[in-house]
């Protein structure tokens, strides 16, 4: 047993496992994070059986997105059908109200099963076992087993709890529960779109019960039983429970009752094992084996895990910035699915990737939507993203907690780096999967389109002669209503640039697509010479030549130059929001996270070494991390100029911020907390692009080894051009071997030199 | 007797003068402004002699500005020299020290003399008499009678009070005091250039004193008499002061000693004379008569009085926002200069306007520097305005008062319209002077620097097809960083036009000239065809369809529609600032005052009357009033549309912004008190733009009379193309006369018909 943190209480035995074995009320909330389950659809936190909304018990389910306060929209937290008391006597088995002998709550990644061993001060044991099935994406189950070393009278209510915890307002306009064929069902009604939600639980007993009972509420539906159990005997209760919506299937109730049927037919243990060996699939794609140091191996699954159940694999949903875990940040998708989540999805299961990309194709309505309401052509996606692409972000996100004034932040108007965000990304995947079929039927259209809201949203300086990009949010949110932001001039520049690219692909190969394309969507051939100027003159903050640094936008600095600690003093009340529009944080040179790491990771061609260096060493100098998508940034570029040190405590902080987390969940009466999946998918990119020093090319890999010295050597597979590879690299030697399932060679390029992987090759390359 | 008003206590005899007869503690800061003596020169707050800085007490002196805090440059107060105390037996002679029978403080408005009468419980009695001399600008003197009912032992105490009251800093660096031929002599010298400043004062008492003493300190030096007053015996004390500064000569000191020495040969009664004798030419000059109606009367001359004595006419110096009154505003010119105090000026005496346009001349080096600063091409004039023309508006100017954060208010980097301002103040120079000679050596170099600046800060949107003015704030200061502000974007569009007028003059008069300062100012052909598209290309909201309102910048009838009285219920406190960037008042359509008024009264032929009226009474409803410019204009707007109630109101609103105030005259720990110059500005407008209904054209004068039922008629002379008028403007007839010095003919258009009035004629005009 390691122990990976002592406050947090978190432990593991081989690297492929979290557990803790002291109850911490105060982490309860975190806890119920860390250990949540998933698989894409939903997310069931990793609570107790016994707790209820008080503990922040919660099953999020994809595409119920509902607004029910008049501003926020956020997805549902569903009935909760996996809800079981126990009692004896007039006591009740929680752990927080009765006291423990033992304690364990276990999250094993490999299997994906959460289990959790408690032995009471009376001698009562509860062990339970619970997964949200990769298999079966709309099922849930539990094993509960409950034994004694002397005899009890022991009471057992079960079933469906539709009493919810919800951060903005009631989302069912509906409550009804029933009883089929000895199922309960819980059926609730979206306020927005009318959505329908059945869960249908079914539980079974290994003993009979002396009293039975049904506990029937509008949304609340349980069965209560009272049996005696002998001194060591064993009972247990096995729960099933389905949840289907209106959006999944046109008859939910139907398939969630004939979900159940299957599964009862099938047996606990065999829907067990179906979930497991597709968890050990995925395992199979994504893992990263961090050789010699387990507790890093740890953190490294714990994240792998996190972003692969925040991820629909079923459907083409957004990625939410909390994931499923719960509902802050409304279940929506941002930049981060893009940039931070779709890397190890992109270069492990590249259909996935497409999946997201394809969602964004879905959405492009609610993107043309939103720039013709500002004023502007093409496409501008909403910066929090649901169902429809129209913008969900409110006017007023945090509020002045010295005043209690709420404040008009404005990402959803200003932080345009979005639109071209997205043409990264698919850039990034059509030179990693050369698949031009998604390009001509998706993505081209998105690409031009955001070209053609870049193009509407540029001025032309005549007196600068160049075109500037005014009034943007770069990445580093605590300075809005700034110019010529380098991070979103370049991103634009690129989106221009590939817009032409795919242009001209498209001339190149089939001349009607596109002139049917460039009708559709209103491409001259003056707008394409448009883009061609706006790219070549779009001015882009140069280095300095004798500093080398980069100006993060016009006039960053000639802010106050302090350091993010020396600035802290200066806060009133812990809680304020450090940015827009006088934050502390505001007319310094403090960031929220640094831009220009943020562009020199994404753009890792651009600047030779000497400007990398001075421009890391100066920013991460003035950088709060007051996101938690900065410290990976940082690590790979620490990594990048070899500063193992830097490297390290960055992969550390960034992905323990959830595991270690001392963060306070609810912040100024609003919950916060939940996983962050940005920097669970950097993890998988600090390892990748940052340790290995992995940089995918249009015609090859190149690999630069940085190993910090904790590890021995970091194992892993890629899949790029179709073609699947597993390495295995340290810092002297590479191994590569080309699966057998590749069609071609392709060119590795190792610390500078260029070898050819011949197909279905083992290769070890010194470096 | 006619009481002006209950809770100030103001009254007039007949028109000619104010007096106040109780003694109110509360209003003695504003009664002190109200009372204020002055000549352009300098201001003498209108206090008693007793009085010391705990009592707002202050001599403001033009060009004497200073930085003493690092922040606020502002006008030094010197030492005052008419510090004058008397005691008897313990007891001090203060209003609000010693119980009082009769007082009376009067200012007479035609002689500018300010009186003060006090008959104390004990029967002592104080008449003093004090004036700033409009013939000697440097010259401050009074007359101090004591007499008493029955015999006294007294004390005075007279001389240099150098304790002087300072709002941001001690401005000097030295102090000195010294005894010359008898007179007390106080040096001081400013911190930031090192100014000298010299007073010098002398005194005589008309009865030998038993006791003589001298006090002499750093900065204060004083002579004390004792006396023994026999029953009804009158002491008279007479003062004269001299100041001169190293700006005024290069002999400060000399100069003011001889000032002194030439004052007591003429004796107190000649220079009064001649004091008296230089205000009848003024009021010659600029009364305004409100025949029939002796309150409106008062309010009119006081209003009249302050503008004259704000604004500097023996130098070009800039007219401070609270003129000479203190140094709240910093003793700074603002757009107020040009649009609001200027035009009574302009119309009267149009040297005095060429003198204010003359200042911005010398200062456009500091408006060069500006644009530049911010990458901007020509002059940019400052928002703040002192000696140099450097920008003196900080960065920080309000504070959050619920958070004590100083806030970051944009006024001097965003409020650009102050550089078409003063185009246009040019524009109207010329009109009105058709001085040629000025515009060849002084104003087209503004106005074509003005035109580079513009050029420079608008922005071609290719999308929309029009030129933008993006992130301003116009006059409603409520709204920062808009987009595309109409008056901005007028002011802009006029500038531009005024400039190629001026260009197409310069090229029929005298080519040579025009080469010499296209090439001095880098101005090609190229460029006035530039000038030439944005003129013609920059967006102007245009009048709805339907509504016929214009919209007062992009996007402003999508933010709240809510009415002041009802948006001041959300206040937290009553000192919050409502504006940028989270005042009450930013998300809402409540202004500070109202741009689209202000464009209608200076642009009086823009819109017909239906699209006048529509967008008043939209506007008008929507405005706080939140800056003493705002009344008057409402006034001439609520005239031009017929609704004479509401033109009385705004008339009576503004005229006695000062008189009646019931302000807070510090707030926030800030002294905002003072004379509001613009007001009083703009209440000349009122009556002749307004009531009087006149519009000044190319080639005539426009009158349409609108004389309100509570005036007979209003009476005034007017100086247009070097022509002097004598007007009375009733509803029915206007009397012209065209007065002797007259060389030529003028076309007044009356109410539509034409009317040619030949030099030297007297004329009666039914309208």
């Amino acid at each position: 047993m390691i122990k990976l943190n002592e406050n947090a209480h978190v432990s593991t035995e081989n690297g492929w496992q979290i557990f803790e074995k002291e109850y911490d009320a105060k982490q309860s909330i975190n806890s119920g994070s860390n250990y949540l389950l998933g698989n894409g659809y939903l997310g069931y936190r990793g609570t107790f059986a016994e707790n209820t909304k008080e503990d922040y018990t919660a099953c999020i389910v994809t595409d119920t997105f509902d607004m029910a306060d008049g501003k926020w929209r956020e997805l549902s937290n569903v009935p909760n059908g996996l809800y079981t008391t126990l009692t004896s006597n007039g006591i009740f088995y929680a752990l927080d109200v009765t006291g423990y002998n033992n304690y364990e709550k276990k999250l094993d990644f490999k299997d994906a099963l959460l289990k959790r061993k408690t032995t009471y001060k009376d001698g009562l044991s509860l062990n339970t076992e619970k997964y949200s099935s990769m298999h079966e994406k709309h099922l849930l189950a539990m094993s509960y087993e409950v034994s004694t070393i002397n005899e009890k009278t022991l009471s057992i209510k079960t079933g469906i709890d539709g009493d919810v915890w919800s951060i903005n307002g009631d989302h069912f306009q509906l409550k009804e529960t029933s009883i089929e064929d000895s199922m309960l069902i819980s059926h609730v009604k979206t306020k927005e779109y009318g959505t329908d939600i059945y869960v249908v639980e079914h539980h079974s007993f290994s003993h009979q019960g002396s009293k039975e009972e049904t506990i029937q509420e509008e949304s609340s539906i349980f069965k209560s039983l009272s049996f005696d159990l002998g001194a060591n005997e064993t009972l247990t209760l096995t729960k099933y429970v389905a949840i289907y919506t209106s959006n999944d299937s046109e008859q939910p109730k139907e398939d969630a009752i004939q979900l159940i049927k299957n599964t009862i037919n099938k047996g606990y243990d065999k829907n067990k094992e179906e979930h497991v060996e597709a968890w050990h699939d995925l395992w199979q794609a994504y893992d990263i084996k961090a050789n010699g140091n387990i507790e890093a191996q740890t953190l490294i699954r714990f994240n792998l895990y996190h972003n692969i159940i925040a991820t629909p694999r079923h459907k083409k949903h957004p990625i939410g910035a909390r994931g499923l875990s719960c509902q802050a940040y409304q279940g929506a998708a941002f930049w981060d699915q893009e940039i931070f989540n779709m890397p190890m999805f992109l270069y492990s299961t590249p259909e996935v990737a497409r999946n997201i990309l394809e969602y964004r194709y879905d959405t492009i309505y609610g993107a043309r939507k939103k720039a013709k309401d500002l004023g502007y052509d093409g496409a501008f996606y909403a910066w929090i993203s649901g169902k429809t692409g129209e913008e969900l972000c409110p006017d007023y996100f945090f509020k002045n907690v010295l005043t209690g004034r709420k404040i008009r932040n404005h990402f959803n108007i200003w932080q345009i780096h979005i639109s071209p965000d997205i043409t990264y990304a698919i850039s990034k995947y059509y030179q990693a999967t050369e698949d031009w079929e998604f390009i001509e039927n998706f993505g081209a259209e998105i690409v031009f389109d955001v070209a053609k809201f870049i193009e509407s949203r540029v001025h032309f300086n005549d007196f600068k002669g160049y075109y500037e990009v005014i009034r943007v949010l770069g990445p580093d949110e605590w300075h809005e209503n700034v110019d010529n932001n380098t991070f979103t001039n370049y991103q634009c520049k690129f989106a221009l640039e590939e817009a032409l690219e795919f242009y001209k692909q498209f001339k190149n190969r089939n001349n009607e697509e596109l002139t049917s394309l460039m009708k559709d969507l209103n491409i001259s051939n003056e707008r394409i010479e448009k883009w061609q100027k706006i790219a070549e003159k779009l001015f882009i903050h140069e280095p300095n030549q004798e500093t080398l640094l980069i100006e993060q936008f016009d006039g960053f600095f000639k802010l106050e130059d302090i350091t993010p600690e020396k600035l802290s003093n200066r806060l009133i009340d812990e809680e304020e929001y450090w940015g827009w529009p006088n934050g502390i944080a505001v007319a310094t040179q403090v960031s929220k996270q640094a831009d220009l790491v943020q562009l020199l990771v994404m753009h890792d061609h651009l600047y030779d070494q000497e400007i990398v260096k001075n421009n890391y060493y100066y920013y991460e100098k003035r950088c709060k991390h007051g996101s938690s998508l900065s410290p990976a940034m940082h690590a790979i570029i620490a990594s990048r100029i070899g500063d193992e040190e830097e490297a390290l405590k960055y992969f550390y902080t960034s992905s323990t911020v959830d595991l270690f987390s001392t963060n306070e969940a609810v912040v100024g009466g609003t919950f916060i907390g939940g996983i962050h999946t940005a920097a669970a998918g950097a993890v998988w990119q600090v390892l990748v692009h940052g340790f290995s020093g992995i940089s995918f090319r249009d015609d090859s890999i190149e690999i630069n080894p940085r190993i910090p010295e904790a590890f021995d050597s970091l194992e892993f597979n890629i899949t790029f051009k179709n073609q699947h590879f597993h390495l295995n690299v340290f810092n002297d030697i590479v191994f590569i071997e080309s699966l057998k399932s590749n069609t071609r060679d392709l060119d590795f390029v190792i610390n500078g030199s260029k070898h050819n992987i011949r197909k279905h090759s083992s290769n070890k390359i010194p470096s």
